[in-house]
Parts: C-alpha cells; structure tokens; sequence
C-alpha cells in the first residue's frame, strides 16, 4: 500500500457509512506567500509554507458516487471528459486513494465558478471540494484539518483551500505530513479586493509541478528561498494584522517576482512572462506611481493578479478595463 | 589618503615622467558570466569572477594631457561636455586618483568607437582605455594586469577590457585587491558572433551600481549566487575549451536569466526587461526551437545581445533584421 493511501486510511479507518451521493464546495484561493518546491513528491509536502487569501465565492462544486461500468465518469460543468483527459486521469490517480475495493469506480460532477479563463486556477478548490465531497459521500465527518490533509494529497495548494479568509498552509515536518495542513488566520479585511487580469489563455510550456521540480534540482539559489520565504511571511503577517494596505502589496509583489526569479534561475530556465505580462507589471507601476494603491502577484503563468482596497477600484477598473474583480470577503 | 589613491601610488611610485600627451585605447566587453554584486564599494571588488568576450573593433579611445585652468576639460566624441554631466563627474572623480598636486586639471578627449546606442556598454572601455591613456601619458609602462587594477577603479567591468578575446575577471581575496584583475584566458574562436537587438535607448530606471548594492544587501537568494556563478564559470570553460556553441549559449543564456531573477528578487525588486526584451527573448526561443543556433544574454537593462556562430548569422539575420553584428576575433 502507498504512503498516501495509508494516511487516508489512518485519517477515516473505523468512521463514517457511504451514502447515496456525496456533496462538496471549496473556494479558489490565491497565495501572497508562494508555495514553491516539494520535500515530497508523493505527499505534496511543501518545502515551506506559504499564505493565501481565499477568493469567496469563486471555487468548485463537486457531487460523487459510485459508477456502474468499469471506469470514473467524470463531468466538469455538465460535459463529460474523456479517460484521456488531464483532468480525468489526475482526478482518477487521486481517488485510487478512496476505492473501497480496486475496480470500484466513482461518478464525479464538477463545476467550477473560477472563471478558469480568467486566469485563477481551479486546482486547489477542485481537489478541496472532491475531497470534502468524499467526506460527505463516506460520511467521515472529518473536521477541516484532516480535509486539508487529505485535499493535499490531490494538489498542494489545495490544501488552503479548505478555510475562508487568509489562510496558512503549515509546512510541517512530519515525514508523514500530518502538521501540514491550512490554517485560517484570525483576520478578516472586508475592503480588499483581488483582480485578475487575463493575458493569455493558451496553455503553459511546462506545468507548475515539473516546473518546481526543475528548481528544487537545479537552482542553487532555491536554497535561500526558505530564508526569504519566513522573512515573506513574518511581514505578510504584520501587514495583515494592521491592515496595511501598501505592506501587504510589497510582500506579495516581491514575493511573486522573487518567486519568477528563482524560475529564470532554473536549469534551463523557466520564464512564463510575455510581453504583455511585463506591460502589465509596468502598467501596475506606473499606477502606483500616479497615487493608485495597486500591487501585483502572479502564479506560475503569464498571467497577473492586482492587489488593492475597495477605495482603489475605480482607479484600478479605469486603467485596467477589462480586470476581473473579486471580494475575498464578501 | 584614500585606499584607492593608495593602490595608484604603490603600482606607480618612482615610475616613469610626464610626457605631453598620452593616448590609449581599449575594446568593450560582453560578460558571459556576469559580474553582480560587490566585495568593496571604494576598490570595485566583485563577490565573484567573470568571464567576458572582447567586442574587438568596438571601444573607447582616449587622449590626455595637463589643462590649464580650474577645472578638467572632458570632450566626448570632439563635444565638450558640462562638467555636471554624469559623464564629466564620475571622469574627474576618477582622475583625482591621478592628480600631481591638488588642483592640478586634465584635458581629456575621449572617442566611443562602441555605438552606444546599441546597447553595449562604454564605461568598461572608456576606463580602460583612459587607464592606458594615463600609463602613456605618465610613462609608467605598466603591465595588463597592472592596468587591469587601475581601470578596475573606475569601473569594476573595465578590468576585463584590457585583453582581447575571452577575459576572466578574477574576484581574488586580497583586501587591497592586488589579485583582482582581468586575465586572458588561450582559447581562440573565430567563428563567434555578437548580435545586438536595440530594444530602447531610454535611460534606465535604476543604475546598475545602485541595484547590484541594493541586490547584495537585501536579496537572500544572492547569498547563492557565488556557488552558481562558479558552477557556470566551470561550465562556460569547458565550453570554450570545446568550442561547443550549444554548451556555450546555455551558460550564458541561463547565468543572465538568473541575474535577472536576483534582481527580481530585490528588495524592492528591479526589473529592467520591457515588453520588447520578453519579446526579443521568445524570439530567440523560437528560432532555436526552429534549429537556428542563437542564444541570448543581457546586461542590467532592457537590451538582449545575441551569441551565435558564422554559420548561424544569415539566419539570425533574417529573424532580427535590425540586428548589430560584432566579430569579436576579427
């Protein structure tokens, strides 16, 4: 039996009966703080941790149950995938996790309400949500830690996608990862707002799993990263408990462009900018500039993500037209 | 008396007598491995070695002689400069090394053969080439390295356009700095090409004093480069050595990326790329991608400089019609 197929079974042996049809939503979630390199491939350990803030009301929907027929059905938004799929073959690796017996399959629905279009990735609510949806199908009752362990095990950062608001997901150092898990902060900051701006919709050259991969092996400045990372989140801390509007953007800017650093810094190099991701960040600048209070972060893509203060967003909606703008908090 | 003046005085006391003129001339240089980050402020001692190609043809030229008057007399290219030009300052501020008495004025006329607009640096050349202008000038027949040392003072890049050809800098450990000058390594090649794209002429938003001091106090992932500049000095060698372009181009290409992602790492963060630098950059992805043998590098600014061999340069030509071919071993 594998690693990850023991913790499921230590987290839910002796609990729950299945029912009919399970049911799950997680919210999407967006790190101020990056998660950048695994200490295990298997258990998707971090190598530190890292701070999110949740996107509300966007996330995925997921309703599960067992399948006749020899294979997963899997949907996503109403249209069946193909057993070819990306999507279906990770989702399928993930719940060889939960079959109570090999060959017995699952019927898996999923909708996602992240505009993935837009450039929010849906990784992390959809494994969070599979995973709450298994504990209401098996009847686990499972309290969120244990949930974010488990949806871990799927995506890393799903693991912060289990709590509203900011949330931490702990590195841990247990070999077995059972400290490492999302953790909700006590803050909550009403005005601030996430906007996405959508640069480009095709797909990345590499995933973001190779990708951090590549550097953990590669880049001799990946270990410092740690360092700065603590350095990162004991600021993004401070900033959030005094709402501190300008401090929280320089920790995630700098934090994201340390993070794209560390990636040019990879063997070969990984550079997911475009020019239009530099003109963003110089239009980003240039606001700031002019008074706005606006700041960037950006995942593994081209894509850029704003950062700002409900008495920002006409600035930022008048400069940035076609933004994307959510209420974490709402 | 300051540190550096001393250094003056121990390479030059007891050496030579005035003559009425002096004249030196030096080419400009492209680090292969970069030079970021300094030991000493005042001696221009690097954290690291480097490794450059001479441009040849392309450099500074310099005569220099005794002015009457108050002040120094400063001609760029037969136009007198303001002596509050950046120019006229930092030349002085240099040549107070190299004042008989206080007060004591020079006449210097310097010629950029480099087109600067191009994007290629001239203060390592011009340093250079106003050391050689002063060692003519004050009959000090000094050696390269010697005025390697001097010109160093200057600029810390201008220790590498003594020589022709490959060039490394080496960092040394002495505190005076003695054992930190440009050598010329034996490797002869060629067929070697140097390409640059003009991607703006704007002055830079930071200088690249500034930002490498900023990088070494403030960027925990600097406290690696050391270790990675090594591994790519070892790498970039052998690749001479071999006259393996493939080899060559992926050290260059991926030691200026990572460059790049210290200074994004910066705090704050320095990002010098513009649109047009993502876009030259991916251009050159592509047309490697197509076969054509053309790698990239770039210095602190928004220009890219192609690497490639005389076989590739029709092709390259083609792809980047605008671009400024340099022979460096013609």
């Amino acid at each position: 039996m594998n690693r990850a197929r023991k913790i499921v079974e230590s987290l839910t042996a002796g609990r729950g009966m299945a029912a009919e049809r399970g049911h799950g939503r997680a919210s999407a979630n967006i790190a101020l703080v990056k998660y950048w390199g695994k200490r295990d491939e298997e258990l998707n350990l971090p190598v530190t941790s890292s701070l999110s803030i949740s996107l509300g009301r966007l996330g995925s929907e997921v309703e599960i149950g067992f399948a006749d027929g020899m294979n997963d059905a899997v949907w996503l938004n109403s249209a069946p995938l193909s057993l070819q799929s990306p999507f279906v073959r990770r989702t399928s690796a993930y719940l060889d996790l939960f079959r109570p017996a090999p060959g017995v399959c699952f019927e898996v629905q999923a909708r996602n309400t992240v505009p993935t279009a837009a450039g929010f990735a849906s990784s992390a609510s959809g494994f969070a949500a599979l995973a709450r949806a298994l504990n209401d199908f098996y009847g686990w009752e499972l309290g969120t830690r244990e949930l974010s362990i488990l949806a871990r095990l799927g995506s890393g950062s799903a693991a912060r996608s289990l709590e509203d608001g900011f949330v931490e997901w702990l590195a841990g150092d247990a070999e077995d990862g059972m400290d490492s898990y999302g953790r909700r902060l006590a803050a909550v900051w009403p005005e601030l707002k996430v906007g996405a701006l959508v640069l480009s919709a095709e797909t990345k050259p590499i995933g973001s799993r190779e990708a951090m991969k590549r550097t953990v092996e590669s880049c001799e400045l990946y270990r410092e990263w740690p360092a700065r990372v603590a350095a990162d989140l004991a600021d993004l801390k401070e900033a959030i408990e005094q709402k501190n509007m300008a401090a929280l953007g320089a920790v995630a800017e700098g934090n994201a462009l340390a993070m794209h650093g560390l990636m040019a810094a990879t063997r070969p190099p990984v550079v997911y900018a475009l020019p239009e991701t530099v003109a963003a960040m110089r239009s980003v600048w240039q606001a700031r500039e002019e008074g706005v209070g606006v700041w960037l972060t950006m995942d593994a893509g081209p894509n850029v993500k704003l950062l700002f203060e409900a008495s920002s967003e006409a600035a930022v909606r008048e400069r940035f037209p076609a933004v994307e703008v959510v209420a974490p908090f709402d």
